[in-house]
């Protein structure tokens, strides 16, 4: 199948100039979402990691039926204020202004692999923000897998220390 | 198992007099993961349906394994203003203000048979709304599946036309 066909290209959005890259409509055909779980799986076939990490909300979408299969636990990224008990927060620049991520202080161990799974790899500003916070607390990030890498915003240069997969380049 | 053990009550947030159920404890290990995802599944397993329908966020986080375990589409309900196409948007009232949910119309079929997955059923609020925006492309829904009810609030008085099963009651 070709999972290129099943993604919808939405010019301006959300933004002008900016192509967004919609997934909702490959993730409404069954055979479709498969086909991209299985894709991600396969690129961590030879990677050995204990946990799973996603950002909000995207990340939720992929990273979590990827640990469900792998029989592996999975820690949720999320934006400022929404976990209950006492986290590890990491500012990152966006184009305009600053965004704020946060995990909980106890959600991984020293040592633990962790894989982090979102649907994008753009500039990489928000992968790299993780890969922080995993790294504050003693755990480390053995790979980063994303359904699609949007390469001319070369994330893969801002995270040239890490390996990173990705199914599908635009 | 005892899932309840693996999630963590927190008093008081996100304001007072409220206890959180806090999910993350449960989804870091992945035994909690795999049984509580399973017992999901399991409350589905005399029902009938193509498609799963999941609110952001944490609806993605229990959605999106079930339906890639049981090889069916996964449409993400998002709050307003982050869906790329057209939309069918629904307003519903919280306790201060009120809220904006949207599905994109070419979402659903006519006919098609829906079940919505989140992680909580609390006043039923979100759940009624999204029922609503459902039952508008021509859809139906044919169950509602969460993880937790808070029964104190009734949510499956809001929703008793339907089809609701929950995991875990508080």
């Amino acid at each position: 199948m070709d999972l290129k066909s099943k993604i919808r290209s939405i010019p301006d959005f959300p933004e002008k100039g900016v192509i967004f890259r919609d997934i909702t409509t490959l993730l409404k055909e069954s055979e479709a979402l498969q086909q991209a779980i299985e894709q991600m799986q396969h690129k961590l076939k030879d990677v050995d990691y204990d946990v799973i990490l996603g950002p909000e909300s995207r990340g939720f979408l992929f990273g979590m039926p990827i640990a469900y299969h792998q029989k592996k636990g999975f820690v949720p990224v999320r934006k400022k204020g929404k976990l209950p008990a006492e986290t590890i927060c990491k500012e990152y620049a966006l184009e305009y202004g600053t965004a704020a991520i946060e995990i909980h202080k106890d959600a991984l161990k020293k040592g633990q692999k962790v894989v982090i799974v979102d649907d994008l790899l753009a500039t990489g500003g928000t992968a790299k923000a993780i890969v922080e916070m995993v790294e504050e607390t003693g755990a480390e990030v053995v790979a980063l897998d994303f359904l699609i890498e949007l390469k001319d915003l070369k994330g893969r240069e801002v995270l040239k220390n890490y390996v990173v997969e990705s199914v599908l380049q635009y």
